[in-house]
């Protein structure tokens, strides 16, 4: 299967955050995870951290970015770059849904809290 | 450098194609790289194949992938998965431009011709 109609993948969520992986293990990938998130207004990821790197595109809203005791700001036309192991938190400040596509050099994607203690996650990644 | 914003990253071309690497070695990153280009109406990356996994979102126009001697038309909300070493090509079947999100599993991306010859771009992957 080379082409995937966005339509056709299962549609996942936590409170707050719409979610569809687009492409990883499922669709026989071994080493690269593509997600499509829209975080509603006031909405934030818990902090978490991956077993991978990890490159946002963020395409729709504005949102601050949590990393290394530091605060960024960021709206649509920004890419950010998440490091592995790195803990992080994205919250969505804006009055707008925040829409990104994320990809991951790994498949199914390791989800940590701060801790350690694995983040059970409701998708495929 | 956790946040990059678009316009600080330079931009490239080949005929009908323009390009912005959005991450990648550059950025820190040792095993992904995701790139934005969009493609003119009529225009087509050359027949290519590279060393590593692709995932195409396709955020706007119309295309048609040609990958395994067959043609799949798509359009936005699609995502194309290209296995490594696969020879392939993506026209722009459309009357506006086509716009894509790549990611692939490996930075630098190797690109090279279907014979092998490796095809020399403009852009740092």
């Amino acid at each position: 299967m080379h082409v995937i109609d966005h339509h056709d993948l299962p549609a996942a969520a936590l409170p707050g955050i719409e979610h569809r992986t687009l492409a990883g293990r499922a669709q026989g990938l071994a080493h690269l995870s593509v997600w499509q998130q829209t975080i509603a207004a006031g909405a934030t990821t818990p902090p978490h951290r991956h077993d991978c790197e990890e490159v946002v595109v963020v395409t729709a809203g504005r949102g601050r970015l949590l990393i290394d005791g530091d605060a960024h700001d960021f709206g649509a036309g920004t890419t950010l770059v998440i490091p592995p192991g790195v803990a992080h938190q994205i919250i969505n400040v804006g009055e707008e849904p925040m829409s990104v596509t994320a990809a991951f050099s790994a498949t199914p994607v390791g989800v940590f809290l701060p801790d350690g203690q694995p983040l059970p996650l409701p998708w495929e990644s």
